[in-house]
């Protein structure tokens, strides 16, 4: 295939995430809400912010790993939509992480793929960043729609799944300060 | 429980099917698109009216079976949003078809989810009515859309699955006519 | 007409219901809010959740009429859109009636015209069932809007008219318990 | 009343006209569509420039009555919605009439209310001018909906009513030259 | 150019005021929220009401003009979109003052451009009433978003600018009567 | 200030690029349409994809410093929305880009900042690339929305401008097929 047809035809099939809400917030009354893209957008924002103050740490990262990561992390609901968690746990879990490596495959190009692997695999410390960009975005979005009274989000913050912080003790920092800034109590240490 | 929570827990469980989507719209440029609470109006409608047409035809047929069935067959999706068909095939299909039926037992009613229960399963007339009527709304939906030029739908017209009539010869017909009223080609016999 | 073509047309005919507002939301500033069709859904499920209930409570009840009528009983809003209560009193009442009348004659098949007269009639049992739900449904709504902090609706709870029981006590305790589960005393007895 | 109330309480009166829409786009599936504060900013544009041409003609307008008319001409639709008119034809006429007129009177001062009853007479050339006005609005509108491909509007040039000139040859001469320039032969001579 | 023309060539060149946001409300978080083309259509009813009650004091208003101005205030943002004002200070102010003068004379006829040119000038009593009722809809409009729980608007009413009364002690008292009846004190005289 | 705050700072700084539509599609008749958000991560999708492809053909590319640009190269529109580029022309272009650099500075990190001033430079080979990227995206959204049937884009494969290769041969290949792709010739050799 000629790279001009690789890039188009990659572009076009992402290209249902800036149609595709994010249907957590969907179900709890924030309408419009995100879409798949809107989210992809600001999990790359976090993660390239997390890596300068890493790196302000004294951190070495490599961040076009984490910036790549970080774009296509949700590849595959391109063509399946966004499932909300509750649904991927128990048995059904790893048929389904099967079934979306196989979609990262379809849609993505070689180098993206291995990019999506290695988010999957979510060992290295660029991988894990991530990781902790995907609940930190979703946190400082639940609480801006707070602020801008969209939807009813108390349960975001009940959920300890959704403050992941994947063994960087900067994301742990950055949870505890939106919930102090959101108005709520710091939660316990785990 | 009491009757009356057995009602509203019902009612604000199933809630989010009018806020969800179906993605198959999205994926193809319709936006904003039907919801899955529209949709499943649409299909208890169709429902009906196949009931009052077989039994012009001499048929006997238990219509509020049926339109039970048809308004919570997709009862689950209240849970998880409009996950497209393409996904579920494969070897994920039944480990889907489980924890659909788990959801379905925790929104529903003990009497509702037997409704649940008897459209999964497809064998009665009265649910093969329910899940002809399925596919029957959507491909009536499709040419809606498309006289209203919302979207692009060929693809709707190419994919047999979209003509499932369930053994039901009614059925069969309605696809037919429906593809000459659309400027199609009635389609080869299977 | 060919049996195709009847359920083809009664189809496409009712098909705005999932493009028109429920006005009532729009004019208090849930925005986008329910439509037409979703409601309906709504009240056919509230209906077959009340008929359930009943037939605990020893009451024989024709199921599959109460949810024919529930799914056509706003089948003329097709054509004229939802036009808010307040609008309907005075004079101008029996012109609306007369006028819903011959559209719903309209869009309906000659069997399914005949649910929606029974449930313009509100006598029976049955048609008693679907005007309490097509209450319940909207105060539930109203409960749901409430807790996603979407519009204003607190004269919802105002007005005497939003709680018809239609001589169904089962209708006026989930009333009730509504209410109380959404903050407010119960309303004093008529 | 104080002044200031008297000005706040009308534009609040007014307000849902700019979250209700215009039924008939709906109808034809434009979503979104103009909603009627929309359309009465049109119409008085319309009106405005309908107003300046008549008078390089050589006529005398009173153009601030002209403005009123068109800003208000619809105001009872922010308690009724705007319904379709093929609804108000026949017995029902006279009656809606009455309840606009109703209406009209609670949400208007003083002074807007008489430039209402003075476009519902439609007998000055200033009211007529706004009469031709929001037809012109409109099918400006659906020319401009079909360049831009939303909806199906083929029946708005087919129908007659939505050609109305009110005595006005300049009216007539915009109706044919759109015609021409949405591609479609100037109507016979009535 | 044929008065034809002239007339329909100026209403679809503003036509994209009924597609644009007024992007203030976006930013906090209304969402949809008012188009240019509901606001304009705002500010003359604001702006009529003005006029009215001014009358009733004893002063002298040329009608016609106050709501030509008001139709056309925005005209140039048909090309541009609505561009919140804290980008508009400094010394861009004069380079877009330049811009909006052309894009003005584009969009609108000769009269329709005069209109603009005596808005912006802001000197007659007239187009101090316009640029007044500009920012006192504006007021009006947050007022009700927050009645609807639309949107986070506090800042609003702490932006001195949003409260410009041109010299008019009638605006004045409208701005002091909204604070009142938003619950906030009136601001103290400046 | 705590690199916490930092963080959390920037992302709520940027937050409003997911409420923002990009104006040139909603003057079109998409609408919904895009977001601002929405196109940057398709920018940074193109850009990264430009980039293993240049790779492949031997270019040495410092990835991390492309996605980066990419990701914040509209960051000032979060303060005045995305204002059409036949806007930018003239002699506002150096007013409006000076206004931009110092909203940038505003809203972001100074890491972040200095990737918006590198993208704004356009002068290395990583900057080149993520201002092709940012045409050759909206091209290929173009072409999506146009196979979808939403709004009218014709005079955006008429506009030069919009096929800016930056001396990156690449880039230009992709335009040339997709102008193929949608059914458009090849543009004449500049």
């Amino acid at each position: 295939m000629a790279p001009e047809d690789r890039i188009i035809d990659a572009v076009v099939a992402l290209d249902p995430l800036a149609d595709l809400p994010r249907t957590g917030w969907l179900l709890r009354g924030v309408r419009p809400c995100e879409t798949i893209a809107e989210h992809s957008f600001g999990v790359a924002l976090v993660a390239m912010l997390l890596v300068d103050e890493l790196r302000r740490e004294g951190e070495t990262v490599d961040g076009e790993r984490v910036l790549r990561m970080a774009l296509v992390h949700d590849a595959p609901e391109a063509r399946t939509g966004d499932v909300p968690m509750p649904v991927k746990g128990g048995a059904l879990e790893s048929a389904i992480h099967d079934l979306e490596l196989e979609l990262a495959r379809q849609v993505l190009t070689t180098e993206a793929f291995a990019s999506y692997a290695e988010a999957e695999a979510a060992e290295s410390l660029e991988a894990r960043i991530v990781k902790a960009a995907d609940k930190l975005q979703m946190m400082i979005k639940a609480s801006v729609y707070e602020q801008k009274k969209r939807g009813a989000l108390d349960e975001f913050w009940a959920n300890p799944k959704n403050f992941r912080d994947m063994g960087i003790p900067l994301a742990r920092r950055v949870y505890e300060r939106l919930r102090v800034r959101s108005g709520r109590a710091a939660p316990a240490p785990p």
